[in-house]
């Protein structure tokens, strides 16, 4: 069995003082680069992680470290369970949240969580986002939801897994890679895709769809939701069995 | 007859091996980068596209490529019925749009579409750029209009000529060259000019106007359009046959 | 009488082959430059003119010039009535409006025109600009009004003229040092100064102000504007007899 | 004692020439010209000042002066009372309003009045800063509050000194670390904290905040604040007894 044999390889590196997750641990480090160079986040309000499927680790940013400081050995590595696997840094605090959405999502591979500004204002206004026009649904299937805040139960004990479980409950009938994001009432955007360089993207774009959907409210408050068959016929182009469009 | 003989001189230089569209196809690269230069468009949303009349071809941007790796040689052309005439990529999804405006509007010479951000929020709250003052005034006779989302049967089948063809409905009374510009609905703006420079010019200023309409709103809710004669005076101050503007 | 005696040593000058105007024309082109700079123009939308009380004149930007390559020798000279005094090209199509204000401001040194964005936006909305805080009462001496529109007949006949006598009938009571600035209904904002460069810093400050208050307007429609008694000890706690802001 | 032992100590450096407060003045300079360089101060619109608690002196940015020519030596020395101690400049014209914080605010190091954008915007709109989101709930605890207009007679003697006493008196039943800011009707915010540096920092942070809080306002006019039960918790997760957030 696979796994198995990579968990033996793993230990043989170890022992040879040789670091397991060098390129988990510096694309890692990279995307949270990123996220501060595209002004995703503002001083350390923001955090990625990526899972590896198969040694069943993440790696994630560690907690209030400086984006300019930041190198890959400083990026914390987990099991699953949160558990420490390597590094001497705290991993951020959000991370039980990630964690609830690499158990619960298969498919994904990256987590992203900021306080983008205009996605942010949104979750704080309490609003989804609706899909305004053909830009939002060239990426987004729909709306962007809006996970309830979580309760004071919830707040009390596990406070980030739970904020975790409230978005996977947001995706119950809804396939998390066609949505890519969700907005946490009061809160702010958690981001994810396939990779996490593709969660980077949609995060970027994300923060664009928000800013554009502010916009339109404010021309035009009583703005409509795109029609359903061009709702379709744009993600469809792009993301269908059909798709047309790029060098495909 | 002129036309042939292009044709048959095409012919030649192919068997040459020199391509025949380097400078349109230089153009056309130069003005997809300033695009992205000058901010009107984010990932790639957006593509420009130049006509030759005298070789009836139209060259454009290819889709989904990255506007950093683009070089001329990269720009497919193709003739007025949208055949590749030459270029190994494929051109954007939108090509079918340029054409119909190219074969309706026969004094442009260039086609932009971005979804740059204020414009494209018009679009998106279903509403015509208004125009609230002299700047707008200088550069478009009268409002931007707003071209219809395509019905469900125009998506269905041939989706962006359809796009065209409702932006060309939408100038039957009017002269596509006094109002370089258009909105579609839920969509973004296409604009031209009689040159592919002159339609990023247009691009430019569209974007500066709807930002500043879009913030005349929000001073004043109930703005009202420039009256008529100042519209005519400063249009025609510009471009009319008495045209005082500028060192001409 | 001096004045006869300056003309005098104009045309000595002049025969010498030695432009009389060099100081003015360079300070009038590092000003129009810098309007660019500040990002209070977009396009060419926009000129710098400065008096040159002891000979009479006024050098001003020439129309529709590119900012990037204009020079001093490119800065026209006229009389107080418009008249060509030195130069080739042809000065701004709004010379007249700042002549009609330079012959009714006996103490302004400098005249800007520009269409930068939120003033451009009060004067589209038509609103004057309320005294919000301190930040605009260090600056202006109550709410900087609203010119209205020219009417048709002003418009057929000497627009630009016309444009500058509403203006000066809108501070028929008013001290034009105190309010250096106007929005004209519909257009756009003039300003001025003791000198060019002044008027400079007050076109600066004017858009940050028109930003600042629209901004306020968001946030609360109903905004108030300043306490006279507040009003009257930020600005003359700056320009007043006993002022005590600075190094004085 | 310690106070007067480093009284002694001032005096020796004194007669040999060599200023006691070089370590104070170029922070003091540092973070005036950071306020710049942020992009929270616009013009001269801004100045910062330290205390020094142990010999009971306060450096602050002098009035007027440009910020890309200030040094330390231009800082000025007052003591608590504002008598000059040291340097050739005039203090700030708002030295009172900052003494008023040091003396009633023991634990403050640092104190920070810019006409920052978004936060001058509150203040004009005569709105505090609610607080929307977990984003405002991890730096303050709650609404930014907005103490009252100084009255006629406060005005007219001793302003600046009232300005700072009506923020005391806001700050009556609230520890002023806790919510380090406050906004001055009509005027703009004042901002500290337990050095100039940290106010630095919540002065930045204040400044999105409070965009943050527009845009929400935007989007949502009725947005409703945060749940206390979530400011709890984001507040105490970094700042309470049992703080996890950060490498501490």
């Amino acid at each position: 069995m696979i796994r198995v044999h990579s968990v033996h390889n793993l230990h043989i590196v170890h022992r040879k003082n040789k670091p397991m997750y060098e390129e988990l641990k510096s694309r890692v480090c990279a995307v949270n680069i990123a996220l501060k160079e595209q002004g995703l986040v503002f001083q350390t309000w923001g955090n990625a992680s990526a899972v590896d499927r198969e040694q069943s680790v993440v790696a994630i940013k560690p907690s209030g470290v400086d984006y300019a400081e930041m190198k890959p050995e400083h990026i914390p590595v987990v099991d699953l369970q949160g558990n420490k696997v390597e590094g001497e840094l705290k991993p951020s605090v959000d991370l039980a949240s990630h964690l609830a959405l690499y158990n619960a999502f298969a498919d994904i591979g990256g987590v992203i969580h900021t306080h983008s500004h205009y996605a942010t204002c949104f979750a704080q206004a309490r609003r989804e986002i609706p899909c305004f026009g053909t830009t939002h649904a060239d990426y987004f299937y729909g709306s962007v939801p809006l996970a309830p805040p979580p309760s004071p139960g919830q707040v009390k004990d596990g406070y980030e897994w739970n904020t975790g479980v409230l978005i996977v409950e947001t995706f119950m009938n809804r396939d998390p890679l066609s949505c890519p994001a969700v907005l946490v009432a009061g809160h702010g955007p958690f981001v994810w895709g396939q990779t996490i360089e593709k969660a980077l993207e949609n995060a970027c774009v994300l923060e664009e769809l928000a800013k554009m959907a502010a916009t339109t409210l404010e021309i035009n408050p009583k703005s409509m939701p795109l029609e359903d068959y061009l709702l379709n016929k744009h993600f469809l182009r792009k993301h269908g069995e059909n798709a047309y469009y790029g060098q495909k």
